[in-house]
This record gives structure tokens, sequence and C-alpha cells, in this order.
């Protein structure tokens, strides 16, 4: 485990650097009447879960370039995801994949993600591939299945996956479904829809009355000519079937070309029912890149909603980080989102809010885009570093890693050709 | 008015042509267990409505080119649907557009159409268009506008375009809006839909007890960053927020790229919510082509689900064409439309339906690719021109058209330069 | 191997159906002076490559779910493309994938083909995948690889590659690259064009005078941000600084949205540069579903492009199926891709070109859009079927192999649980 | 005409703040080596040309909103560009437009300019409209019309806006084509392609020794199905094939959705073939769009790689503004452009270009991301801002706009329903 002590001497080096932008900072924001303390402690509280699966090499159909070190052990997993909180005071959570990651001894793996500082995250069900061993096969779907029995598999294993939640601390199940079909007239739309929707009724029966089901959609991937959850308004009929406590997860990788996503996010908001966040970004499909690497001004919009739903008192979503480390180390990836994601968030603070309101109920196109870009504008990057300080954190995490050859070290107790489970 | 005998003695040059390949097809049909004649029959029943604005040349904001002997009038606009209907017997219901056709005297019009043997479709409301002399501009808006003095102009005029189809006959009430932004912050997303719901409940309780109201949705185009209904499911929440009369309608146009339309067909008929079906078709945007010109499969595809959903019970939709006519004759346009949405259906009722069902059953995707293509690839135009002559149309409307110079006729009667009143 | 009486004997059984349907369109094809005798034998030499890959069940990065039955080894391949062939004389070729499919004896390798009455077509070479082993990795390129060592290897492995051809029998190399970036900045774009440009100079200085080498283009996957070789535009630029060999390949899946694919075919045709073509389908990408399954009418432009060509003098391109078969049994797949992709050519062939030049220079859109759609709406399975007859195939392949319980049998020698090599 | 020391007076409201960020980034680029002064001296020398017809309100095809105080004449609009350029000292040159912009008197126009401190820029050609009075029509084409007698009509229309552009000192002609078609069909690609290369040819020869031509690209509308020149490919054909004075010229706006606009011109510069550039922003289409308010990051990739041709010695391209304005005043419109275009020119030149080819090199894709985003996430406001006025412009251009009344002054003389030639 990282040494706080050690951080801080990191932090030492840059610290003159550091207090100069934000002295420069703290005077700007003063200027236009904004206290940069109330920013740096918004900033404080934004934790971001990370999912279990992110901490290996991701592949796509066409292989896989496994780097070293992975955790191979779900308390190795935690200990990578220790790490990265240490390091950037970000991600205060882990996010499970059922069957990837069954804890055999919830008492034990809850004691060491507590030595961690780390919470458990909503649980992740996994019916999209066989395991060995399974007498049914997913290939043609889960809770859509034409086959009461597969659907019986998939219902027991959802949960099974919130039992396994329960003894963790977990309050919410996200479903993702790669239910759907390759072909034109494979599958039956209006019946795969109503036994998905039959299937998560017995799933949600099962449910405690604190918990929160977020059901996720996507338009293509695994299957290639539709899916039975294929976007936001499908999701929204699902949820709102269900009851209360049933939301609509939105992950920024799952939209067709074009969408705007920050509209989904201010409709779901407005109706209550956005229960999830996955960030990751992409320039195609889902192509699960590093948050904002591709299109950090959606990044921005989309959290301007966010802060937007926040404001008027909308119960705030599940933060996750969902994303495919493919040619980077995964923790140094995982370190660029958790940045990315607190820059947008920052600078959606920023927002002269009431100024926008105005020049919007005066259709003035031009101010409010001024508005709006003033605060993205903004070198904000002191403000995340401070808020990492405070809490511990490092001025620049991904700099100690290499400075500390953690990866180094990760591979000489784990080996070079550590697989972490999952995909 | 075109008369039958003229029409007939065109058929009679076809007729042993057409005989033969009609012959061929019921003996193929019978050998696969399909009674011809009811197919026959429900082709003849499929009637679509033609909007009024259609009759004229179409453009782009590059300009417009246009083409002679357009409608002047609304009743020249009736002389071209009847003349459509009497050359295709299948479009027996023209939609207004108001204020582009305003009917002075509803009798006389109503008697007009009568004589074509035309009744009146779903009537259309204008709110992206400022008309001389309006106080207020839609510029930023109508239905959504941030002023509750334009939204009442837009309402009233809702109402009124209700007051006028009412004397006509009409049922439904289509509402597009172009209601939207063009820059990120320009909008408000959540006040806009709020307002938008709003003013729609003032329309909705001026509806008369047996009208409808479609919603209609699009994602782009004229605004060009955001509009206030974007999909289905913005559509589908106000329709299920405005009650029982209330429905989604569906334009082929009106989709992100690759979007899985007739997915979206199946989820809103069996919600029993899909009211109202724009035709055309298109590669890039609303590019309001022809329909069946680009994409005849996913055509064919819709009309599956249509029939499914038909044959499960579920109300028929409101069918039109919704095309814009740049480079063509919009009469011959239209009779091109017409040919693709017909065969599209009959190709679809030619499915079968059982083994379609078993096949969906026993995940055998192979077999479900064949059935449905086994319907696709029958070449079912004799079927198509059968409906047609039995009602008194054309075997070859286009064929008679030309040959009967029709277009010169109303060039002659109308003038080189008449441009059609609307886009 | 299947026997000739087999397939007659199945073929007997809808002999009366067929002949009668192969008569009308004989009748009808006449009556608008074409001669069907002269389509069928144009159809029966119409040859499509089956790749040696395509025979085993494909998987997403989600995972796999295997067939029983596949192929084990290089011979098993060769008998399941015979088989194929056997069942639809549509495809005389095989082509092969190194390092997959080494041979280890190519005298007894082309013996075996020749057995089953296969050439071999394109050599394809593989550096997207790290072979075991392997001392250098690609997993930042090959051709293109910042490092000249990892260069050398990529560059050495296609002469090799070229050289297993010189084997066999085959004339072509078929380079693909999955060289690419998934990070703005990872890759210096300038560089990396410039490299694969020299590498490929190696490589073509290896070709045998009478080769041709195919460069392949694909705008994205596995790399998520720039692909070195995006679009034909690059493709080009490479085949005209390599020489006269060199030729563009074009894959239908290998598209940014809504692209038309059918002009850059007539474009590369017309200037000589259109050296082979992959088959298959998509929706969204890369999807490799059945060709014909979602875009037949697209299909069939380009087709009425290639044919063009080919009537104008152009070289005919090398066909291929590159298809992925993760829901259908692999041979059913390819049992329907051939069938589509004859059919496309079919109707190609029966456009009237005469009339559609005419209409094209009177810029008569209406009459244009008829000619293609008449013969894209004609039935003309009976030809294909008939082709396939008349070459000792089966009037119904499909039916045939379930009929013959094939699968079955193969699972009885190979076992439930083997796996192709390859994807 | 707007008055220095008007401007002068508004920017010493700001000049406190302004110096205190200067100062601060002076700083602090000086600790990473930087010269601010030479970052300052670049960007003033950036000048964009203003196209004669962004000064209107812009339409789609569903209506145009006019705003009021539109330039009538060409002098107004000289006007207008000059203005511009006395509150940014950001827009030197104006491009004009013929037949919308024919100058009477060459020498009495180029003096007007002259005083406004305006050259001129490219001279643009218009075939996409019909003339009043024009005896042929280009509703299908111009240098790809199947009638000669319109090529010729439209070649000597390229001639003439040559002659129009050496008598005001212009030194390029940009060709943008509208042509292609709306339908399958309606136009043959072969043939087209090659008549709009024997067309250019024409217009080539009559190109003075020291001019250049600039060939633009774009996928569709105002047609719907193709256009002649669709992409980057088919302009690099067409350009090689005319000579060393023809170029491609990009335009922003002109891609299929998710295309990586920034490897195209790196591609293009590596050949010294890129001409032109045109300026916008864009969600869905060719939506011309303010630059900047959409994808600012795509725009400072962009000018990443502009920057790294410019710096390897390619000639600059010549710049413009092609945006259309419809819901914004024009002239605040261009303001946020041309500060958009300077940010992320800055920002580009701010890229530590020895440590990224490092990076690349060492396919640290982690790094290269820092450091291009290290650039972009710096606050380089105040560098644009203080060209600006050392230039003589405005520290805040669209609050002096604002402050002074301007629009209200320029409806004051040209009235409110004025409305400027052109789209």
């Amino acid at each position: 485990m990282l040494q706080k002590e050690e951080i801080n001497s990191y932090n030492k080096r840059h610290e003159t650097v550091h207090q100069r932008s934000l002295d420069f900072l703290s005077e700007k924001l003063a200027h236009q009447g904004v206290d940069i303390e109330g920013i740096i402690n918004k900033t404080r509280y934004f934790q971001v879960a990370v999912p279990s699966w992110a901490l290996g090499t991701g592949g796509t159909r066409f292989g896989r370039f496994s780097g070293g070190g992975e955790p191979g052990s779900l308390e190795e997993k935690i200990a990578d995801v220790g790490l990265l909180h240490a390091l950037t005071a970000s991600c205060n959570a882990i996010s499970l994949h059922i069957p990837w990651d069954i804890p055999q001894d919830a008492g034990a793996v809850k004691a060491l993600a507590a030595k961690h500082g780390l919470l458990f995250d909503a649980v992740n069900s996994n019916t999209f591939q066989d395991q060995s061993g399974q007498g049914q096969s997913y290939k043609y779907g889960s809770l859509s299945h034409t086959s009461a029995i597969v659907r019986q598999l998939a219902i027991d294993h959802n949960k099974e996956v919130i039992d396994h939640g329960m003894a963790l601390g977990s309050k919410a199940l996200t479903v993702w479904l790669s239910d759907g079909s390759c072909f034109p007239g494979q599958q039956n739309f209006r019946k795969a829809l109503s036994r998905t929707l039959e299937s998560l009724q017995q799933i949600y029966k099962h449910l405690p009355s604190d918990w929160k089901i977020f059901i996720e959609y996507k338009p293509y991937e695994p299957n290639f000519y539709s899916t039975v959850i294929q976007d936001w308004g499908t999701s929204s009929f699902l949820a709102n079937q269900l009851g209360e406590k049933a939301f609509t997860l939105v992950d920024l990788g799952h939209h067709l070309p074009n969408t705007n996503i920050e509209q989904i996010v201010a409709t779901l908001m407005m109706q209550q029912k956005l229960g999830g966040f996955h960030f990751n970004d992409s320039k195609f499909g889902d192509d699960d890149l590093t948050t904002g690497s591709i299109k950090p001004y959606q990044l921005f919009l989309i959290f301007n909603e966010l802060v937007e739903g926040m404001t008027s008192g909308d119960p705030e979503p599940a933060w996750m980080i969902d994303a495919s480390h493919n040619v980077k180390d995964p923790l140094e990836d995982l370190m660029q989102s958790l940045e990315a994601i607190r820059i947008a968030y920052v600078q959606a603070l920023l927002v002269d809010r009431v100024a926008l309101h105005e020049a919007q109920e005066a259709n003035d196109a031009v101010s409010a885009q001024n508005i709006l870009q003033d605060a993205f504008r903004t070198d904000v990057r002191a403000i995340v570093a401070e808020a990492r300080r405070v809490d511990g954190g490092a001025l620049d995490p991904i700099g100690v890693f290499r400075a500390m050859d953690i990866r180094k070290q990760l591979i000489g107790q784990r080996g070079e050709k550590a697989i972490a489970t999952g995909l």
C-alpha cells in the first residue's frame, strides 16, 4: 500500500507552481463572485466508482495485447483500486462483476476494502457469456430468451448477484443485456420485450427495499441487427413498468452517431429516472476509450445538465467508469479518466447559471454560448489538483505512478503474464 | 378529370402480359397455400394519404428548380390528388396543411374532394414559419417558446387547425415542431420540454372526443443542435402524459444514422401508441426521397412489423406520404412511392407468419431470414397492378401519365411558372 | 465427400416447381429481348472465394458461442469449402490466411483442393495479432510501426505469405492492416503513412511479375481513433505510389455510416484500380453479417456498377466472402451469402443498360429508377438455381444440408467442441 | 467606420484584468520555456477571410427568419467585414461570391476595401443556382451536366469569376459543385466524373500562372444520393489530373459522421495538396454552425495537424469561415468563430512538439494525450485578446459591438427588412 508520506514528498516538488496557479484562479473567480473553496469542497465530494474488470488490459475481437502485472484475484483488484484512490482521492468505491468477482468471504473482502477507504458500488450481473459448466447457453439471449429455462437461469443469476451485493453493502444492481439479434426476423421484437419485462419483474421482486435497479441500454454490439433494450425510450418504458426502484442507466458510448446525449440526461433527470452513469469516450461506437479523450466539450455539456439537475434537487446518479484499456496501462488510463471527469464537473460548477437562464429566456444564443464556453475555457486543473491534495492524493498522480515504477513493482509481484479475469 | 375509359384503353395494351404474370403468381402462391384473391383485396383496401404540399417541386436551402403546371390553389391540389387516385386507386385521402391550404368554403371543398373520391386525412399545423403580418415570430420556437405570448399564438393556431379539420371531416391533428436550438446553452432542455407539454395539453383539451393527436419526432433540422421532441422516447413521454387520444407519429426520415426503425414501430404498436406514419426514403438525413428508392428492404421489414401488429389486433396507423420532389415530376414521384408502399405491404402479407414464429422460437436465424427473404424476393408487382385495375386504376400509371402528356396539359392550364404554395 | 447422386436425388423433388418458374422467367425475359441462357452462363461463371477462417463460429469481444464440428485443420477447411462448392457450384476457390493455415505440404494440399474442384485465391497476411513466441509485438502496429525491427518482422511475414501462395498457385496478396491509434496524439499520421508506404514497397519488390497486391482500407476497429489506411483515398494513394500491380480492395463493411459505396466502386473501376472485393453486410459498422441480409438493394446497386465496369472492359476484381458467423451455422451462412451474391449479380445483368444510359443522358430520374428497380424486383431465383443445377449443385443447398444432417455428421467426425483456428 | 479611439476607450475597462491574466500566462509559459511574445506575433499574423454571403441571416429549406440591418450591396458587405476587422484584427480579407457580388467598378471596390485594410481572398463561383434570365438550367448539374451546352455555360461562368478576381487582386478560385443525383441510376458515376474533369481542365487553362484552383468536396446536400465530388479522394484525383496549381479544399462540415478529419488534413498536407480551408462546426451534417461551438477539441486536433504541417514547411492553406447564421446576429457569430479559431491555433502552437514526437516514437499514448491536452486545457484567451489589442482591435469585440449598439445603427441606416443577397 502506497504511503501518504511518499505522495507528499512528490507533491512538494510541484507545490510552488501549483499554488501559483491556484492563487491566480482563486483571484480570478473571486472577481466573478465565485468562492473557490466551495468549488474545491464539491469537487472532493465527487467520487466515481471503478469497476473490477477495468484493471486489466482490454481487447477486441481481433485480439488482446496484455500488459503485465494485472490483478488476478478480487483482493488484487481491490488493491489496485485502493492504489488509484490513494493517488487520486477520487474513486472511493469499487463495482463488482459477478461471476468474475465472487467474494468467497464477504466479511473479509469488505474489511480489506475498508482498509483502502473503499465502498461497494452497484453490482453487475453477466448474462452475456456462458460460464464453464453452465447447463444452458446465453447464445440466443438471457432475460429475453425464448426458453423459460434459460430465462430462469438468468433471473436466478441476477438474484444471486443481489445477494452477493447485500453482503458487501452495495445498494444497486446494474443490468446490461446483450440480448438481441443479428438478422432481421431472428427475433420477435414484441415477444422479446415482453419476456424481458417479465424477467425483470422477477428480479425486481427480489430487490431489497433500499436498493435500486439500473437498466442499461445500447443500440448494438455484440448483436448487430437489434438489441432488446436499444435506447433510453425502451429502458424508460421498462423502468416505468417495474416501479419506483427502477431507473435508467446512461453509458456514454451506447448511442447512435450524433445523438444529443446531454438532452437525454436532462429528460431523464427531470423525470427523476436517471439512476446510473457510465463514463468513457468514443469516436465511432462503444469504443470504451478514456473519458474526455475524444469529446471533452460534450462531456462538459453533459455535466452541465447533471449539475443543472442536481441543483434542482434531482437525485444524484451512481457514477462509474466503464472503459477498456487496450493500448494504455489500465491504471494510468483510469487516472486520466478520473482527471477528465472532475475537470468537466468543476467547469460545469463554474457556469454562471443565473446569467445562463437569463440568456436562455432572452433567446440570446450568443451569450448562452459565451457563458458555457467561458466556464469550459477556464483552466481548472489547479482546483482538481487541490481537491486531491487536500484529501491526501497526488498533485500529479501519473507522475508519481511512473516515478515510483509502480507497474514494475506489480509485475514483480504478479508476473508479466498475469491476466485479469473478465473481458 | 381523367376518364376511366381512357385508363381502360391503356390497360388493354398490357393486359396479356399482366394476366400471364398474375396467373403464374396465383399458381405459385396457391402451391404455398396462399389465396391470391385475399391478398389482392387487402391491397385494395390499403390507401395512403397525399399531403397537399407534396404536389409542387421541393427545394433545399441552396435553391429550388421549379417544374411547370404546379397547383396554385387548394382546388388544384385536390384535382392533382384526384388524378393520382384515378391512376393508382391507392390514395383516397388528402392531408391539408394550414395555413397553406385554408379552405374558404369547407362545404364546397368537401364536395369537390368527394367528386374525386377523396377524404380528408389528418390536418397539419405549421408553427415553423412566420406568416406575413404575424405579430410574433417563431424564430425561437412555438409551443416551447420562452414567451407565453408566442406559445399562445401557436396553441391558438393549432386549435384553429382542428376547427378547419372538423369542417372537412378530418379526425386527427398532426403536430410537427421544429422547436429546438442550434447551439449548446441556447435552450433550457427541461423548461422547453415542460412548456411543450403544457402547450400540448391546451391543444389536447380542444380535441373532439373522436379525434386523435399525432406527435411527430425528429432529431435535427431546421435546428442543428437539439430538437425539443428528438426521438420516439420523448414523443412517447408526451403522448403518455396527454392521454389516450395522443399517439406517436413515425416519419421514416426522422432518425439518426443506422436506427432500427422497425423495432421502434413494433415497440410503439405493442403499446397501442403508434398513431401515424409518414412514408419517404433517405440515405443521409431527412432527405425526403421517393419511398422505396433507397432502402426497399428496410421498408419491407417495417411493413413486416406493421402487419405483425395489425394481425395482432393493434389499431392501424394513419398512412401518409411525406416527401419532397426536387428532381422528379411530383406526380410521377408520388406514383413511384405509392407503388413501392403497396409492394412492401404485399410482400409483408406473404410472410409465412406461422413458420416465422416457429423459427423465432427455435432461434433458427437462417430459416427466419429465408422466410422473410422468400417474401421479399417474390415479384408481387402483378398483385399490386391487379389491385389498381380492379378499382379502375391503371396497370402502368406513369405510362398513362406520360402517354397522355398530362403534365403538358397542366402546364397549359396553369402555366410554366406556377409555384405551389408551401415549401 | 458429397456424392452428386445424392444432390440429384434431392433436386428431383423440386424439379417441377423449379422448371415452372424458370419457364415463366424465360418467357418474360424473352419478351424483353433477353436470352435467359446467356444469363445462366454468366451466372455459372461467377465464382466467389471462401476464406479459410469463415468456416468456424465467429465471436465478438464479449465472447464466442461455438457450434460443433468446426474444421480443425487446413485439410478439414478445404473439405468444408469443397462441400459448399458441391452444394452451390458457386465457390471454386479458397483464400488462405497465414499463419492460421500454413500448408505443410503444398503439393498435397493443392492436390486435395483439386479433388474438390478448388483453386487458391488471394493469400492473406496477418500482422494484427501476435503469434506465440513472436519476439516483437504488433500491439502498436506492424508495417507502420515506429520500430524498424517490428516493421521488418511484418515485411518478412508478408514475403513469406507470398511464398506460400506461390506454392499453391495463388496470384495475389491481400494486405489488411489494423495499424492505427486509439487516442489523439498517439500516432504521427504523416510518419505512419510514410512508413507504411516504405514497408509496402519492400513487399511489392518481392511480388512475382504476374501477381497483384490488394490494399484494404477500413475506418476503425480494432483501433478506435484512427487507422493508417482509413479510406479508399488513402489506399488509392498507396497503390498509385507502388505501381501497376497494386490495387485497392473494397470490403463492404469498411465504411463510415451512409457512405455511397457503389460510387467508390465506379470511381476505382474507371481508374483500373479495383483489385479485390470482400462481401458481407452490416447495419452499424464492420458487422460481418451474411451478404444481402441487411441491405440487398445496396448490394444490387454495387453490382450494377461492377457490371457496368466489366461491360466497359475493366478487369474483374477478385471476389471473396468476408463474414463472421456468430449465430448461424457457418456453412449455412455462407450458402445464404453465395445465393444473395448471385441474385444481385443476375439482377444487375438484367438491367437494360441501353435504356438506362438514355434515361441518364435525359436526366430522367423517374425512368432511371424504374429501369433499375424493374431488374431488382424481378424474381431471379430460378436462374440462380438453374446455374447451380447445371453445374451439379443443389436447387436448394440448405435444404440438402439439413435433410442430410451434414452438420451432425461433421460433429460426429470432429467433435462437439472443435474450434476452428482463426478468429 | 468604427474609430480606433472608441475601441481603445472600451479596452481601458478591461485592461487590468486582461493584463493580470496575460502576466500569469506569460510566467507560466516562460516556466515551460515558451516565449509568449513569439506566440502573440504568430497569432497576429493568422488572418481568416470572411465570405461576402456570411453577413446576412441564413436559413434552411423550412424558412428564414431575417434579422435587420443586413448589407444590401457589395459596398455594405465590405463595410461589415471592415467593422469585423476593426473589432477583431483577425480578418483582413473578404471572399467574394459571383454572381452575388459582381463588382461594377473593380478599382473603386479595391480602394474601398483597402480603406478598411482588406484584401480579396479566393473568389467563388456559383453553378448551383439558376440566375434569372439564364438560358439553361443547373437543375441537373453544371460542370458534370449531360449537356455540353450547360457545361460550357458553367465553364464560362468560372472563367468570368477568375476575371473578376484578377481585377480585385485575388489569387485563387474556389469551385464547389452541388452536382450529383438524388436517386440511384439518375446519374452515370463514371461519365459524370469524366465530364467534370474535362470541364475543370477548361477552367484550369484560363487560370493565371500565379493562381490556384481549390476543389471542394462534400458527401451530400443538396443532392441526397450521390455527389460528383463526394470525398477528398475524389477531389485529390481531380487535382492530381489537373496539375500543380490544383488543390483540395477542406470544409469542416463536408464529411460523413465520425470522419477523422485531422487525418485527412495531415494526408493532404504531406502531399502538398491542401489548398483551402473552410471553418464552421456541425453536429449532424453541413450544419454551418459557429466554429468551435460543438467540437472545440476536434478543431484543436485539426490545428495540431495544420501547425505540424506548417512547421514542416508545407504551404499554408487559404483560411475562410463558411457558416450560416440562422439564430444569431451574423456579425456576433463571426466574432465568436474568429475567437474560437485563434484559440485553437494558439493551443496548437503551445503543443510541446518535441515531447510529442518522443511520446509517439515510444508508443506512449498516455503521455501523447497529456501533451495535447495540456495545451488544450490551457486558458489562452489572454494571448488572443492581446494579439487583437496590439493590432488596434478590441479586448472584448462582442462587448463593444453591443455596448455601442452597432446593430441598431445598421438597422437605422439599412432598414429592418434589408436582406443580404445570397443564401
